[in-house]
């Protein structure tokens, strides 16, 4: 770099000011002062140091760029348009309905890989990219720009812990101690040396700089990568900075300028701002992209009915199988893995594995890192800890991620360890992703089909498996299409429609076998496809059975399999009546447990029996 | 401490590893050998160092102790018995069905504040704990054992971080560092130097030990208390310590012995072991209690109808005048104050408002502190940040805990920050959480008279308030019971029931205006309580509009209102129909987005009309 190039990197700096400044005014809302702080190091990013093709954002070996302090979309919107990618009159059209430049970023942008706006989740994504990066032989490297704020969210020590522990030296993390908050100043404010110290206790290389001197700040990207640890820059700034009545002020987060403000904003910077179009951009790395697409097929299966495996064994089995057959398959695990047995595919392919230790929210973070390169991520572990991922969960939506997430030991089956270890609000939690698909598996011959589609479709999906062994009840060539469902037992006079999945499903048939021998009929149906739901099966079948329903499953009463079925068919003069857990459960053996919530088949054949 | 007491700690230790182990061999599943690794810190804690009345385990002034690492649960158990509080005899029946001794601790039982058993929460209640022994002028201490593997949760270092923030040297972490989690080492292993960093960085004063020489533990735990920083004890430990053929082996997490082993084991620890009944331990301190009890009456409220006022304001408004009358209030927030409108508490009550910064989980934690110290919490933030905390609130659950919710900005209606910022899974996840309470304010007077509901009555209860000003609608006589529902129109030939609230229901009034005009009658309810529901209310009305009904919401059509009303009402022959967002929003303006998500009264016209 020499001077004329730091000069212009000022000017650009200040003309992505300007943009941030005028886009948020136009909007009316948007936050131009947590722009301002960022200015200068996104400036350098972009227009002096990253190596990426401006015209493919998606090129597979451009580095990656992270807006973890998504607030400040305008800033990355308005230093996209000045590499050229699209014309800068677009960026007036910030936050408007018809435009993909939204109040946050999403992927609806070419450029924008993961949506963020929920604070402290870049870098986990990152940790993601970087891993992945090295999986494929790449060397692009990711950079995640958080704010100070942020880092006040566990998450991103989760991140900073788990990058350290896998000398992530291809990540860099900038962040932008701005020191003002959204309703205060931050704990740490400007101490610089306290982030400098956290960061450094959790194995980071740490580099503290004025983020607002652009020598400094080249001076040191151009010793990324050196050494075997993530570098982070603590960029010391000012909130609003280089705007004189703007910067260091309390009370300007998230505040627009009046007209009047903007012209003495834009006054200010005008004569030193110059356009980053046309100016030099690194070309970025070329080398040969990883394989894509899925393969044409998958090795078969070999149950026997009636053998005793439990779905979560039947998930790792899949996991093996598949990922022999697809180098796209990645996975990651909280420490469960002896549980989960993702531990078979740990084992087989380490390097497509990721131990993410006891934390869930990095272990979402990571999967989508690695979704965002063309990898198909499994994440697994006890389903009740998928509840610390949620908002990871509900942001990978807004992503239209390719995200497959599995889910172990669900419900009161689990039986001793208690309410605390019972996923019994994770089909409520799911379904209400947008997007999302929701599947609950009862054999072992269902797992393994349904894994085959989940790793074959695009999009964010959720396994439910459960810990205990159940016999096999499906043949190996049975088809599981998603958004399916399987008619069990069904007979000229059924009564009822029980609509079941996982353990309940044994149950249903259980108290089917001993209502026959009563001379009373009900239909059975595993529901293995919760969202999208086998809405015209279920008619179909309730139809025949006097409109009546009765769904039976290990989950809390609410937003789970009954709700699904209430809540598809209800307005088709359906009846649907719920078995499920409605009080907060105990310790105690699976059997006894099922019996004492009025899930098992006694509970099944009393609720037959009361019902007209 | 002399000589012969600390031979006797040793004793207990071994006698609490003993219970530990005989206890987990006869439930059949356990973890003792994570009991074995922190029975020396137990036995000292409990009998040489804690102040507290072990007959009554809720006296006001008892130190406190969190089991956060709670799979070591028989630890705790054991601990207790052998202060006198229960016959160690029963230690036996753990994890049996018809035993409080749950495979990881509830407040069933009177020894236990929270629930734990995810791991990485307990350390952010023990802050919300250790602010209020400050509060209410208490020199109890807060002690928190956690695991090695737990501290890659993010939630330990958010909490570590606002522990730092305000000081809390009556906070005492203690971090048993065995080295081996479920499926393998930790990332740090036996490095305490790395922990030590990493707790100095957070500005915590940091001893490392040897978690089995007693004489180091009651060194240190000699000198709690002192300075301005809160105390870490790295205590490094092995698995299964104490046991010959356990400790430091890989393999044995959550794995029982065998008879054979237990014999063996036993043979081990019996000629050291020391019954600790009868063992002195210190007396509690003596002050007097904090005020408990809600007040009579509330001031009064005085809107207008037709005012504009948000419900988040109206929220804001009501904790303040709440505030002034019960002094068992305390406010928390995530640095969104300014827009949640608890400043207006925070401002004047700054005493009873913890500032938790950009940390969901840690401000949870920190209510559930709180909670259990008698006092009435309400943490708030924007509705879509609380899902990063929903881990937190399961347990919460859990812990059956006086825990207030408050989320601002739901649904669309909060237009241009765009989807990341819109709460629109909130009902789905909060009403799937065990025992909780939903509320949805459609105006200022119905949020000010829930609020006085919230504050007086026990539980977990949820409050859903919306960003845009809306016009008061009820008198300020007007009142809300929790369960019930306001049919807002009603005529005789109404054609369908439409159920809706917040911003919604306004929509549902200007649609039978219109409708009105042209002939067409509708009832509207205000369905404020989602769960419980205004069932009867709902059916009633139903039942005039030939069973159909109409649910429009602001959330996500997965286990919202729809599914809600669906769920409890399709049994009895209702036909729900759901207008409700099913598709990924946009940023835009909020009635912009109302509209092109179906959801105004344009759609209600609409689907009205469809309907029949």
């Amino acid at each position: 770099m020499n001077d004329v190039d730091i000069e212009s990197l000022k000017g650009i700096a200040n003309q992505l000011r300007i943009h941030s400044i005028r886009a948020t005014t136009a909007a009316g809302s948007g936050h131009p002062t947590s722009c301002c702080s960022a200015a200068d190091v996104v400036s350098a990013l972009f227009f002096g140091h990253m190596r990426y093709d401006p015209k493919n954002p998606h090129y597979h070996n451009n580095d990656r760029f992270i807006l973890s302090k998504a607030h400040a979309a305008p800033l990355l919107y308005a230093a996209w348009a000045e590499t050229g990618l699209f014309p800068v009159e677009d960026l007036l059209k910030l936050r408007q309905l018809g435009s993909d430049l939204e109040g946050h970023p999403t992927p609806r942008l070419p450029f924008v890989d993961v949506a963020t706006g929920s604070l402290g989740q870049g870098l986990s994504v990152g940790v993601g990219m970087a891993l992945c990066a090295r999986l494929d032989n790449l060397d692009y490297r990711t950079y995640v720009l958080l704010g100070d704020g942020e880092c006040a969210e566990g998450a991103v020590w989760e991140a900073a812990s788990l990058a350290a522990t896998y000398n992530l030296s291809n990540l860099i993390a900038v962040v932008d101690v701005n020191r003002l908050g959204q309703s205060q100043p931050t704990a740490l404010g400007h101490d610089l040396e306290a982030y400098q110290k956290r960061f450094e206790g959790f194995g980071w290389r740490t580099e503290v700089i004025d983020g607002h001197d652009l020598d400094e700040i080249l001076e040191v990207l151009a010793a990324v990568g050196l050494g075997h640890q993530p570098l982070v820059i603590l960029a010391k700034t000012l909130k609003g900075g280089g705007v004189s009545f703007l910067q260091d002020k309390e009370g300007w987060h998230g505040k627009t300028l009046s007209k009047e403000e903007e012209a003495q904003a834009i006054a200010e910077l005008q004569p030193s701002a110059k356009s980053g179009i046309g100016h030099p951009i690194p070309a970025p790395n070329q080398l040969p992209a990883p394989k894509s697409g899925a393969p044409s097929s998958y090795p078969p299966i070999t149950y026997k009915p009636g053998d005793m495996v439990a779905t979560r064994e039947a998930f790792g089995s899949a996991l093996l199988r598949l990922g022999g057959a697809d180098s796209r398959l990645v996975a990651m695990d909280g420490d469960t893995k002896n549980s989960t047995f993702s531990e078979k595919f740990a084992k087989r392919f380490p390097e497509r594995f990721t131990e993410c230790f006891i934390a869930e929210q990095c272990m979402v973070g990571v999967a989508m890192g690695f979704s965002t390169r063309g990898k198909v991520p499994f994440a697994s572990t006890v389903a009740c800890f998928l509840t610390r991922a949620y908002d990871q969960i509900r942001v990978a939506g807004i992503s239209t991620a390719n995200l497959k997430l599995v889910g172990t030991h669900v419900g009161v089956s689990i039986g001793e360890d208690g309410p605390s270890q019972m996923g019994l609000e994770d089909i409520a939690m799911m379904r209400a992703v947008v997007g999302s698909t929701v599947l609950y598996a009862s054999d072992a011959v269902c797992t393994e089909k349904l894994m085959e589609q989940i790793a074959s479709n695009k999009g964010i999906c959720y396994l439910r498996t459960s810990r205990p062994k159940t016999p096999v009840l499906y043949s190996n060539d049975e088809v599981f299409p998603i958004g399916g469902a399987k008619v069990l037992r069904q007979s000229a006079e059924d009564k009822v429609t029980v609509v079941a999945a996982g353990v309940t499903l044994y149950e249903a048939l259980k108290a089917a076998d001993a209502l026959k021998s009563e001379g009373v009929g009900i239909t059975v149906i595993d529901a293995y496809s919760i969202k999208p739901l086998a809405k015209d099966i279920i008619k179909a079948a309730a139809k025949k059975t006097k409109n009546l329903v009765l769904t039976v499953e290990d989950h809390y009463t609410e937003g789970g399999l009954g709700d699904a079925v209430a809540g598809e068919l209800s307005a088709e003069g359906i009846k649907v009546h719920k078995l499920a857990v409605h009080e907060l459960p105990r310790s105690g053996k699976a059997a006894e447990l099922l019996a004492k919530y009025h899930i098992d088949a006694t509970a099944i054949i009393n609720k037959v029996k009361a019902l007209g």
